[in-house]
């Protein structure tokens, strides 16, 4: 018995991407692809159980409010989503408690599972810095994610009451001690070649722990969503971020 | 208001490395030292609230009964335990009800938390292998700890229903793909100048996650141990393993 | 001034993407396409210095003799080369001594560099052992690569008399500490999202030293095939091998 | 025939560890242990070919004098050498011809390997950057050994002309991308538990390439001392650094 899926957003770089996903793995059937024009109709007509969104804020709201009214599942990626949007999702799902809606900014699974690991290892270790790998083009420096898994690591450190990291430099040239983020250092590599990677180092007496996350192309996202796909119907409700599917 | 600490087996290898831990922390105070021989009342005259215990499975159950009747907390490294061991200690702690026992097989922070990242990790990825690397005068391989950390990823695979891992390998060189432990492939690496390092890998769709553990010199142990002395008066009963302490 | 360049199999996987890397480039102008069934005569016509031939080992010779006899450089990634081969394209060059032609087996500058590398340091290290990490598909283990840098390791060890390396294991799980590639332990890793990865790692007293190779896509040999385009003018006579390019 | 060796400063921390790598190793023979105070003699009464220094810069110029007059080899690790003090030991060595002098800033092989291995990559990848990891109690960061890898690097890339590497960044915090050492980022990581590791990190379309050096304890200069010991009756005359005697 195979999950009956939609996809909407199917000819996107990303849906697309979920297309060939669903289409690799026997235990889903891709049963209908909704694209900018299309009515929605046909997610109900050709029995989807859930629905795969990426595609634009502007588009998505209405997409859950018809989905939720025809108890189908969704499993969201598209950005745009403030306490509001969350608050009315919630609204819809009062008449329909059996539906699960789950809304990730990031489905990279070793991604997310490198920040949980990150902030249960925080509180064990004195020293903890964040190097971060990606490929010229990029324009900020160091990523979104580099910078919040820092705050992560921080939070647990603030919280347990931790020292600062000891740190005896006293002449050091100007940057080569990374950024400072809440007290965590992070280094940005900027590598022709390289796609997106991230070293997160904790060191103690005689030991260090690395959690290293390399991503090696453009669909990385690809596993986390199939995830959210087979979970969501036992995740009620709504559901903000893949953490709890993933036993985090 | 510091801990006041004893240590038994206080010149031991192990523990003269656990002294010297106690004296580098302020929150922590060194009250007696403890050798064979030595009568173990100067434990209860010096005010100890707890004993490191790093020493022969012949002496530990006395010393353990001792310093429960004189409620006094343990955290405990001695090799040897047994059901019917831990069951007695059980037994002794059923009248001091507040007192914390803990014995560990390792107290190496990173090494405990690598194994309970990779449990954590196993469900979500279609690889998973394992290599070591020990200086090479180490006469067993794949290390325990690696045996350990593929029989943890194993169970949870099999407990999820995953299928084998994808492996297309149909002309190899003998040993080339490692050891089979319960089906996940381990390598061990000997080499001059290292000490103890594992590379757990996990990998799917254009991603991978590194869980990378080093230890460099031979007190690795120590924060673990420090980490059991502050927090044991918080767990009364015997608690078998460093986990539960660490919030895993 | 910019070299012109003619592609010689144009159309294929290879060729598109050497095509691609001249386009990209301003010191390179791209002045003919030539996939098969096409006349060769368009070389000469557009002026083209220097050809690149990526096609097959069927046609590469017909081409070879063209070019040296319009006195056109060539950089060649063919395969099928044979010593009987070899001897012909030397006696075609007879008549054009300022012709440069480079045949080359692996255009990839980081896998051509981290075999050298190997070489140069195998003689100062007590242990050295290679992993290649690769996706599940491949169906051979250890890689061709791997093989070849063992090899290389280990004829420099035999010439400079070594002893065989420590390794106290006397107790092992089956395949646990690798192949045997002449005296050099080989591991291979299979791994889903992984593309083409090799640690090769020299251990001695107090040190290792680790060269890591990663191929993150499948153009990794353009670099390569660019630095002959470049140079090959200035090496006359057939050069087998890009090392001699490299400065190896 | 094993090589007889006096050791000059045998009781320091360092010489001490000099001694014990030439009694672990079957080719070479103690014969002198030479320290503050005592009689050079020593050397010539025991049949010394080969000496050791490791001392100070006040006692080391008459050391080589009387070793040089005496036909006795050298290998000196003992800092402040001037181009004074070399053209004075150039002068000795006129009326001893065969007499090998190895003066070296650095015995670590990995280190001095991983250097030479980036200078000859330095030119065939358009990115570069180096990233240091020491203990905490380091007082300059970044390290005096990754600054000389980055202007190494930087020295090789001016002479072929390259372009600045490429980095798009335009919105950074302060310190993520490193300090700039001749256009070369550095990364400084401060990290209990660690010792000295350094990664000289390459990359080029598709591919990177990463050389890891690591030191994992304080005797990591031994193997280089002995390779001098071994072979610098092999190199009459002056020689300043490790690099010829390891065929770079």
């Amino acid at each position: 018995m195979s999950i009956k899926v939609g996809v909407v957003g199917a000819r996107g770089r990303v849906g697309s991407a979920v297309v060939d996903g669903v289409n690799q793995n026997d235990d889903l059937e891709l049963v209908a692809e909704v694209d900018q024009g299309d009515d929605l109709q046909v997610l109900v007509d050709n029995g989807a159980e859930v629905i795969v969104d990426f595609t634009q804020p502007s588009a998505v709201m209405g997409t859950l409010e018809f989905c939720i009214a025809n108890g189908i599942h969704a499993v969201v990626g598209t950005t745009g989503f403030t306490d509001e949007r969350y608050e009315k999702v919630r609204e819809w799902l009062k008449d329909s408690p059996e539906v699960g809606v789950l809304i990730a900014p990031n489905f990279a699974i070793s991604a997310v599972l490198a920040m949980a690991f990150a902030r249960q290892a925080a509180a064990f270790f004195e020293s903890a810095e964040v190097i971060e790998y990606h490929h010229p083009t990029k324009l900020d420096a160091p990523s979104g994610t580099a910078i919040k898994t820092a705050q992560g690591i921080a939070a647990v450190r603030r919280e347990a009451g931790m020292d600062p990291m000891p740190d005896a430099t006293d002449q050091a040239l100007d940057g080569s001690r990374g950024a400072d983020v809440d007290g965590v250092k992070v280094h940005a590599v900027r590598m022709t070649g390289m796609v997106a990677h991230e070293d997160i180092i904790f060191g103690t007496q005689d030991q260090s722990l690395t959690i290293r996350q390399d991503s090696y192309g453009r669909t990385s996202f690809v596993p986390g969503v199939l995830t959210g796909v087979r979970k969501v119907a036992d995740y009620p409700g709504l559901t903000i971020g893949l953490d709890s599917y993933l036993g985090l």
